[in-house]
């Protein structure tokens, strides 16, 4: 029996956009493990499983339900250990806490406010008002203002994937010679910026995007089967 | 036959300050080896070992040399498998990786511009002439100049260990619920701002603080042993 993700869409359910749902989808696929989505729109998510969880991804693995992308891929690797590791070890699995808590920190911000209304317009009118209501309670500020000055902040935005970019020319990947979940963290983030806007957010000489670009590939192109925003 | 680590100091042989050095001895003591370490200032670093690295930490472990703090922990890691492991897994080796681009990029430079003047006067006039020559041609002004301002570059520079601190509140340790080498990493940091530096880069009540405490107490508080500069 496959496993289910509830997966966020907007308006086309053919373009999930979630950073979240994105790691997970890598990890599910990393796994070699058969999985469903669900397209779920915002205002869907407090139905998901009976009320199961107020945030997506969530998963339904036979009886067993999860929330929240790493306790997933944490489930994930001690529920089917035989299968390639998404964590490479104990130590894998604590230093991609860091991981994660960089790329929330460094990565997601400026995404999360330079795409937020590309994010709007591509949303059903009731996900729209959901969206617009949480959205202007949490940056304090009308929807339309919250992008103004992008292109100001693009040049450090830039500038604060360095860690990454230079561990580039180290190794192919975060996990080492081949990704690893760490790898799905930052790209999903960078992911959810593709199919959701058409911003350029990384500079196409960028080793950062090479990578992006190598992960898009990945598990049979899973991440380039969804067009990037036009 | 125990390892010998050649270890940068200056004037007081028993405060050794690189951060690097720093990391190779915690990651020794955490694979329980017996090492002597040799004090070595910058102007006979050349020399070490006949010319084997422009650079310290340098061990020799029987017949074997070894020079940079990541590449001496996977040699320790590889050739002493059966000790305590400095990364848990493959996994960890590669994220490790991630951690050392972050912190050079995040927490040294800070530290290398705040503390030139600390440095600097606690060198011997032979080492103090190399010193100065070498950092004012890598910072393009004189060494005097090169602190002013720190104070105003303080809060950027607390605010930029956020990935750390809010990790903090998931796990003891980068490694985990016990330390590996990746909190090594960013302890060789702050063990040289504390070593040789009396400016107060952490706040007292912050939760970086309290894990670099924890890891100055660690393999019988060996961090602990030199007192923090006056």
């Amino acid at each position: 029996m496959s496993i289910k993700l509830y997966d966020l869409v907007g308006k086309d359910h053919s373009r999930p956009f979630s950073p979240h749902c994105w790691k997970v989808k890598m990890a599910l696929a990393h796994k070699g493990l058969s999985f469903e989505t669900i397209p779920t729109p915002f205002t869907a998510i407090p139905a998901v499983e009976e009320g199961a969880s107020k945030i997506i991804p969530v998963i339904r693995d036979g009886d067993t339900i999860v929330s929240d992308s790493f306790a997933i891929a944490l489930y994930l690797e001690h529920t089917y250990p035989h299968r390639p590791t998404l964590f490479g070890g104990e130590g894998g699995e604590a230093m991609a806490r860091f991981i994660e808590r960089w790329s929330f920190l460094t990565v997601h911000p400026f995404i999360a406010t330079s795409a937020l209304m590309d994010i709007y317009e591509r949303l059903k009118p009731v996900d729209q008002a959901h969206f617009r209501k949480t959205r202007e309670a949490r940056f304090n500020k009308p929807l339309e203002e919250v992008p103004v000055g992008r292109d100001n902040r693009l040049e450090t935005f830039r500038a604060n994937l360095a860690p990454l970019r230079t561990m580039l020319g180290d190794q192919p990947f975060i996990g080492g010679a081949t990704p690893l979940f760490c790898d799905y963290i930052v790209f999903g983030a960078l992911q959810w910026a593709r199919v959701i806007s058409p911003y350029g957010f990384l500079a196409g000489d960028d080793p950062v995007d090479a990578w992006f670009q190598r992960c898009l590939q990945l598990h049979e192109g899973l991440g380039a089967s969804v067009p990037a925003a036009a």
